[in-house]
């Protein structure tokens, strides 16, 4: 499969044309299927005192009341530290990449030394609150502050899932807020596709709550 | 809170603040945080042969040997009939909302009645392969049919976790896919922000794998 070039339209492969591709290529493909994806920098603290920074492309919304986010870490990864990290201390950061940082935010996917803080090693920096034990990221212009609620493994393919409750949030940078939405455009949050492309955005339109039998209108 | 129309630079919202929000705007503000989610039609046929047709914003990629997607899905919401779908059938297809359709994909988060199918009212249309019971979105770029490995309920805030394999995938564009990656912003996949903001994007770049004490390299 490794010789595919250009996918024709109406295309079809199936599980078995899948299961053939070389697993590098294959990861690129699988990576790429879901859409886009959420670019952001989980900082922690490891119970010796070193600031840990990692770029996952899986967190998700799970819910709003309470506040509860979700990711997916793979423990025998570059995201071992963060987990063992989230599990040591059960706090962790989760702060936007934006279009400014995304080469930093990139390098964080290097497997470091479990002694190396990757904000060293990026030149990203540091900053604290007084509620959160774990690392945020100054550049980042929207980042919060979660408690750990439980990590439960998925014996599917002996992952995890890591789902926290918002402590705090914290913005860097004059933001509308109109009806609770956050610009999270204007605050240049960037977005990923497959493994390693980065994507800025342009909005085409908010629309309205959508009703059987009615039109849905522009919001914006 | 309802008043707040700009945030200030370095504000913090502590969940004291979050809790004391207006549920509207609450959603709005909580959806936003996680930065730029995936876009996705669900289609799913249910026992008595009613297609049916549901955006959903929380698809995301769980691994890739075996393919597997995972998507939270609350059952008390205009979701249900996709989840009760899911588990009499087994089987459901992932379609990426592109530019074009946004409005229509909107319109199939209204609240219809289970007899009601949602194609018919949005004039998408449906398409099916050999392999898959559920429809496809043939106005879709890039869509994959999935069998149903598992549904996780999690308890903590009562949504239902949905694991999914690939059996197919299906593109009807010509597509670059050179090392894998499939160039799903030449398909002109969309992607949300918050509840109800759609965004098209702009590729920044490809990075190469990140190294320790290795310059990252442009490889787009």
């Amino acid at each position: 499969m490794e010789s595919v070039s250009v996918i024709k339209k109406n295309q079809i492969f199936s599980r078995n044309d899948i299961d053939k591709m070389e697993k590098g290529f294959k990861v690129n493909f699988i990576n790429s299927l879901s859409g886009f994806k959420s670019a952001n920098l989980i900082g922690t603290q490891s119970e010796e005192g070193i600031n840990n920074l990692c770029i996952v492309s899986s967190v998700f919304h799970l819910g709003s009341s309470p506040p509860l986010f979700g990711m997916i870490i793979r423990p025998h990864t570059v995201t071992r530290d963060t987990i063992e990290n989230i599990q040591a201390t059960g706090q962790y950061t989760i702060n936007h990449v934006n279009t400014h940082i995304i080469t930093a935010a990139h390098q964080t996917s290097a497997r470091y030394d479990k002694h190396v803080n990757e904000f060293d090693e990026t030149n990203l920096s540091e900053t604290f609150t007084q509620n959160c034990k774990a690392p945020y990221v100054e550049e980042a212009n929207i980042k919060m502050g979660l408690q750990l609620c439980e990590i439960k493994h998925l014996d599917i393919n002996t992952t995890e899932l890591v789902i926290g409750e918002v402590i705090e949030v914290v913005t860097d940078q004059d933001l509308n807020l109109e009806d609770g939405y956050l610009d999270i455009e204007k605050a240049e949050t960037a977005c990923v596709s497959g493994l390693d492309s980065y994507h800025q955005t342009q909005r085409i339109d908010r629309f309205s709550y959508a009703k059987p039998g009615k039109d849905i209108k522009s919001i914006w």
